[in-house]
């Protein structure tokens, strides 16, 4: 029955994106706008719907969407493939295939025990061992699901099972704080490299094609190296405050931690290279301004040395499905969205809103913080960032910039609180599934725990990061 | 010890690509030549090389060469990916992907059963139905491997051991025939259809990139079909003369096909819309002249019907290797031959060695003959298909052309003989390893007759077919 009943969700909610997508087509196209660009916008719109509703996976509705866009002459074929060929695409592609290389050498467990090790002496030294190790791998992982769920997850699990503390009455023992704080922490290493979540290269698309700014990884690391860090130093303790662990002291952690890397031994070749691959790619997208060495080949080279050396076979690379799978709904969207650009559609919009805005006088401060409270707190409505950033990224930008925001300033901020939004539901990024999934924490904890440290980290990030971004003369 | 033998050929092989790479590299740029164009032609050289020894998957190979290509800023980053957008690539991923619903459903099983049934009453007769069965599947399995491999293999296994044929003194009673059959068979229809083999749009755009020639679906399909009609008519016969099998009559195949088709069932829902699809493609692929819906979309299409229907799963899509191994290898070429051409490497090529030819006196009819006659026997050397066409296909067509070949003519030539040389050998296409390998056939007997019937098709092609096309009016 269950599936009878998924089956006619999935029927009901695809009528829905088709219904919605056939009335707008045929709707009188809006002053000001070619019917091409009005089209475009129904296409995009319809895949956000889709994206939102998923009647089928993202990776399908993209699909069809570009087939639709080019079998309909909104799009040439070659505008609607591009998307496929986009070096941002073939940066994520190839650091998803970098993260197998990570997650299947083990280094990325052998660092988080080696940090707790060497910090976990208690309940909040661990919270922050856990935070440090999401940290230190977080610019090889943007699949933040894999570094939560597949690096970071079995270790805290397996910790607090350890101590005793299971879902149910003891789950407030240890595991349902260090589940916390490894979500919040997920979150703002999100925020904190490019190549730390797969949606922040479509942001750093969507800049350039809808405003012409271009951020590039290691501006994006400057960026938000003092918000991100405030943010990693804080959380744990406002955790620890709001939500304590019933455990303090930790005697055992140091123990456990030098059992399993004894159990690893040494480090073994494979970890060996990885590493030094990690650190090369690290070097080469920190000094890329000055190497000109661009950002995705480096990201290629790391995966030719895994292949070369073996790390990786040639069929993990081909098995690596979640890189295919980015690739149809980036590199779709990336497609859409760049032609969606071009027609002048995003200028339109951003002129009318503007004009409303100037109408109302306004000023840009306060345009700019309402458009970026209510793009942060729509994220409620959301299960997935990239729709997120896909809905409403490129919209709200443009208008921010009409109304007056330095383009760099607004471009860094709704990029980065993309990221920063993610805790304020369970289901509001790919990590939260699996780890509401184990059981530890209640909805209504983890809604009221979410709102409360967004909301804390936005004012971190707008307040002191909008200090900092001013000292490096970003606006 | 053969896992160490095998690790120190691949080192060795890598090593021989590496120094035949960086001599090159080094040399002197030829006179008439850029550098940029001379560095071009040493990566592809060595990526050709590398395809031939394999040091590593030709995937894994075809990532290497784009890195370096665009690290040593040979290419820009964009053109070195451009071939992952390519329309003609993602013709081929689709088709695979679409393939893999033909197989999943069944339907080409049945197909074959049916047509065994209907005209199965001897072993001369089932090789025309086996040959028969391979054609109609043909443009919607670019993957001649899984066509071979995947669908008729098992047939026809099945149907040898049931006649109580199987590899060694019973061979010859049908298995060794019927094998024949499928290998020639299917090297026959892979010539015919731009879709039915993965190599084949490598050469269309390797003829558009270098001598300005655009190859279409339709265009392809109405070349091919008189000669293929012939040689797949003729083929049958000429096995059953020179290798014939010693059971002749064969009233059980009839009913052996009726029980399978009965264990089958009616057609399951999938299967129906497996079969719709493929006509609907098929049509709109013949029409597509007329349509003006590109090949590429009709693809496209296939494939969003199939996912819509539940015929593939997103997850039976992402989890198609094969379409991504092509992408790599096939997108990787694409990007470095398009360049190659447009750095003028083949004009420079051609001109010289239209030179030498003019010089010394050669009519276009002897110097294309020799050329032709060459490329197809080199295939000797060849252990694939794609490796061949990537080597020889766009310096040899762009030499014909300067040495006064009618340029359509001889795009078609090599493209169709491209695939009519794959029998020479039980390595030259990838569905030889696999009927080979059912071990019905000495590996004498099958070079023999390979040379045999290639020999007789490439007359049957040349002949009749350049008639066919004078018909036609393409030269």
């Amino acid at each position: 029955m269950k599936g009878a009943n998924s089956m006619n969700k999935n029927t009901r909610n695809a009528a829905i994106v088709l219904a919605f997508g056939i009335i707008l087509w045929f709707c009188p196209v809006p002053e000001g706008l070619k019917v091409t660009a009005w089209h475009l916008f129904v296409i995009f719109a319809a895949t956000i719907l889709g994206f939102i509703l998923q009647p089928l996976p993202i990776g399908a509705i993209a699909l069809i969407s570009v087939t639709f866009s080019a079998f309909s002459n909104t799009l040439k074929l070659d505008e609607a493939l591009a998307g496929f060929g986009n070096s941002t695409i073939w940066l994520i592609i190839c650091a998803f295939l970098f993260a197998r290389g990570f997650i299947k050498s083990g280094l990325g467990r052998r660092i988080a025990f080696v940090i707790i090790k060497l910090i976990g002496r208690s309940s909040l030294t661990l919270g922050y061992a856990i935070t440090l190790s999401d940290f230190v791998i977080s610019p090889a992982t943007p699949s933040s699901a894999a570094r939560a769920g597949g690096i970071i997850f079995p270790i805290i699990k397996s910790l607090s099972s350890a101590l005793g503390s299971e879902p149910g009455p003891t789950a407030r023992k240890f595991g349902a704080y260090i589940m916390q704080v490894e979500y919040h922490a997920n979150a703002i290493t999100c925020a904190m490299f490019l190549t730390a979540m797969a949606g922040n290269p479509l942001s750093v698309e969507l800049a350039a094609k809808t405003i012409g700014i271009e951020l590039t990884w290691t501006s994006w690391a400057v960026a938000a190296f003092v918000p991100g860090m405030i943010s990693l130093l804080v959380m744990p303790y406002v955790l620890y405050k709001l939500y304590p662990p019933e455990i303090k002291a930790m005697p055992d952690a140091k123990g456990l931690a030098e059992k399993e890397l004894s159990v690893m031994g040494a480090m073994t070749r494979i970890e060996k290279i990885v590493g030094c691959v990690f650190v090369g790619a690290l070097v080469l997208w920190a000094t890329s301004e000055i190497t000109q060495i661009n950002a995705t080949v480096v990201a290629m080279m790391a995966v030719c040395v895994m292949v070369i050396f073996n790390v990786l076979t040639w069929q993990d690379i081909l098995q690596e499905k979640g890189a295919w799978d980015t690739m149809f709904w980036m590199g779709s969207l990336v497609a859409l969205a760049t032609a969606l650009a071009k027609s002048g559609f995003i200028a339109w919009v951003a002129k009318s809103a503007g004009a409303v805005i100037a109408a109302a006088g306004l000023s840009w401060i306060t345009a700019f913080s309402i458009l970026i409270i209510v793009y942060v707190y729509a994220h409620y409505g959301f299960a997935s960032v990239t729709a997120h950033i896909s809905a409403m990224y490129a919209a709200f930008l443009a208008i921010s910039v009409a109304a007056g925001a330095p383009p760099l300033l607004a471009a860094l901020a709704f990029a980065f609180l993309s990221n920063i939004m993610i805790p304020l539901t369970h289901f509001g990024g790919a990590a939260g599934p699996i780890i509401f999934g184990a059981g530890y924490v209640t909805q209504g904890e983890w809604w009221k725990l979410g709102f409360i440290l967004t909301t804390l980290n936005v004012v971190i990030w707008l307040g002191i990061g909008g200090v900092w971004w001013k000292v490096l003369g970003l606006w």
